[in-house]
């Protein structure tokens, strides 16, 4: 499966643990690139203390990077290292002089920005620091380096015109001129990810950086080609309230036989896409490195779904296997507009080659049966949610009644 | 000249002790207003660890809040406070009720911004967490507080279309829709503004805060009703490379005969204001409280010049007093644009009754005269510029290579 190793193809990925950092870095050793992998586990911290892990063991990156090594020969060197900190994180880019830096290092949870003071400060900081961080980098340190950027579309929001891939031309009064397309996002974390484009956006127009931002839907899936090859490469797989994406925790729902959490009527309407799909964006666009001073935007979904629609299509996917699933509406805890238009491009990718594997009953049915598998290791408790943004005054903790105990302050949340 | 106290008017300045900090707190005080004074002096310990201090020797505020009471028997209230400590910030909120938060507390020096990593890093994390708290504090102490937050028109940056007021309406295949006016600042600080609104923004639309967003164009002057009653009562007057404004920095090399420095051409175009006019305009701002939700955005300014047209104006009124000014042409150390269009509207504040001080002769003689009489306190080494934004890789500096003081890394940058 392996091949040999291309000099020009070096790569770091930052947030190495995560949902997509680990099959991402698999997903390039496998194909001849040299691969560097970054995490601090900060997500497994926050969701082992918040009863919010992953439902498969995973282990951490050592271990991964070893089982990896045995089943397919391809090596990825792993690095604990917190991104937050410049002087280790340049110090690995000057030793390892990657030609592309993959930045997942990001608090990737919505509902957890929306938390408490202490997660929206979090969350804040996190990000930031991490994209301001992993741009110094690489200017001082490997100038030419390609820096793609985990961005979501959910960046735009749900505004009453078409989202372009990032830029706009604007007629205004006789006149026009291209912007970066405008941007307001539903949460703390949304409006993070925005922010990260200005300082990007800021550094490639004003130092000769080199970007892509990758703006994602939600990815629903567990297995990747690699992933199928060992238990010990899978990657994590969240169904809670703070990490799960809404199609996984519809599928673990529907295995265990509650009915499918739907947040309000389910009109909402989102661009989702595979996580193989996902693997496959990545790669086209770290195989292309824009110019210096280039910014590179690319909407990174496949398909768009309202919410009942997904839930409907699990049912669905549910009955065909034997497992009788349900439907319940809750108040949604999000801020979210129920009825919106909603029509993104999303050229980018097919242009240049992305085959989608689409949302089918077949794909559903194989996630259902690796989550029955795995029934036993399912906590129910995980469903509901603990965390509600629809409200006037975020928090809840005036600061000298900080409790001693995180746990304590954000079960009351 | 002081009036009696209104419960309903009570207002917080975070960056009390600034260049426009002092003389709003002042206007306020002297106009029936409860006021409190807040910072951490951060500005003065990077001027003078940079050489970069003050024209006049302004006292610290207790200092300051006496002369004021003395003089006028106004009252300002003074606390040091750092106000990216939110515990300390939200107990302040919580006492002092305030019905308005004005937020001047940031690194205000763009050259400083485009320094080094260290210079960067600060700006960045101390303008988006000092915006954060304040956000955090009104939103948990003071729900209905507004808050006021100094933007600046660098943000727009310099598009080819007309600059709106804040707000945008975009048509775009047969749908429209209202946006933020798209932003694009010359520097990291400007970026950190951007990065401000975005913030802000969230928390209107999902938390229902209170804020005006105030774009500013370089402020110039000297004197307010309030600083020509002592010496005690001046704000600080920079003219160094750092934190000092074009207009002021032209006038002090008149005073000292060396050459205007104007950056390239001098045909980079932008509107300015009067110090006399900035105060009215948050005046007019903080009596006019927005709807819970409500982000108002004002461009504040009364003026467009290009710079060597304001050059041309300052050696106009030196020569009226028979001091023979001249201009020298720099290469430009800012990355500009040295020819683009600009059209900036500012209706807000003229439609709510802002008589506008407008830049005459007389002005600047006032000026000229005010510097001439404290000339011998100029230092001429601080007008060349040190840090030169112009270049592909910021900071200079390895990591590891980082030198123990602050002010020789700095020197050779």
């Amino acid at each position: 499966m392996t091949t040999a190793s291309d000099p020009d193809r070096r790569i770091i990925v930052l947030g190495g643990d995560g949902y997509l950092g680990w099959p991402t870095a698999m997903h390039f050793a496998t194909r001849g690139w040299t691969v560097c992998a970054v995490d601090n586990y900060s997500r497994r911290e926050i969701a082992s203390a918040n009863n919010a892990s992953s439902l498969f063991d995973n282990p951490k990156l050592p271990e991964r990077c070893n089982a990896l090594r045995r089943v397919t020969n391809s090596n990825v060197v792993s690095v604990e290292l917190d991104v937050n900190d410049y002087c280790a994180l340049s110090q690995i880019v000057r030793e390892f002089r990657p030609t592309a830096l993959l930045h997942f290092a990001e608090q990737p949870s919505a509902p957890y920005s929306m938390w408490t003071y202490e997660t929206a400060r979090f969350t804040l900081n996190n990000n930031i620091n991490t994209t301001f961080n992993a741009i110094w980098a690489i200017l001082q340190e490997a100038p030419d380096c390609h820096l793609i950027k985990l961005g979501t579309m959910g960046e735009y929001g749900t505004p009453n015109i078409d989202i372009e891939e990032g830029w706009i031309d604007i007629h205004h009064r006789g006149r026009s001129e291209r912007f970066l397309f405008p941007r307001q996002g539903p949460s703390l974390y949304h409006t993070t990810k925005i922010m990260d484009t200005d300082l990007i956006h800021f550094y490639c127009r004003h130092c000769g950086l080199r970007a892509t931002d990758l703006m994602q839907g939600p990815v629903y899936g567990i297995h990747t080609e690699e992933t199928r090859l060992s238990d010990q490469l899978l990657t994590n797989f969240h169904y809670d309230d703070i990490f799960g994406t809404v199609l996984n925790r519809f599928v673990v729902q529907a295995v265990v036989g509650i009915p499918l959490t739907v947040y309000g009527e389910g009109r909402q309407v989102r661009g989702f896409l595979n996580l193989i799909d996902s693997l496959r964006c990545i790669e086209i666009a770290a195989l292309e490195t824009p110019k210096a001073g280039q910014l590179c935007v690319a909407n990174q979904f496949t398909q768009t779904f309202a919410i009942l629609d997904l839930a409907a299509r699990v049912v669905d996917a549910a009955d065909f296997l034997g497992i009788r699933a349900t439907i319940d509406h809750l108040p949604n805890p999000r801020m979210e507009q129920a009825d919106h238009y909603y029509n993104p491009t999303h050229r980018h990718f097919v242009d240049r080659g992305l085959v989608p594997n689409l949302l089918t009953r077949e794909t559903l049915v194989d996630m259902l049966k690796v989550v029955s598998e795995n029934r036993s290791r399912i906590d129910t408790s995980r469903f509901y949610p603990r965390i509600s943004w629809n409200r006037r005054a975020p928090g809840h903790q005036r600061c000298e009644a900080r409790p001693a105990a995180m746990d304590e302050e954000r079960r009351t949340a």
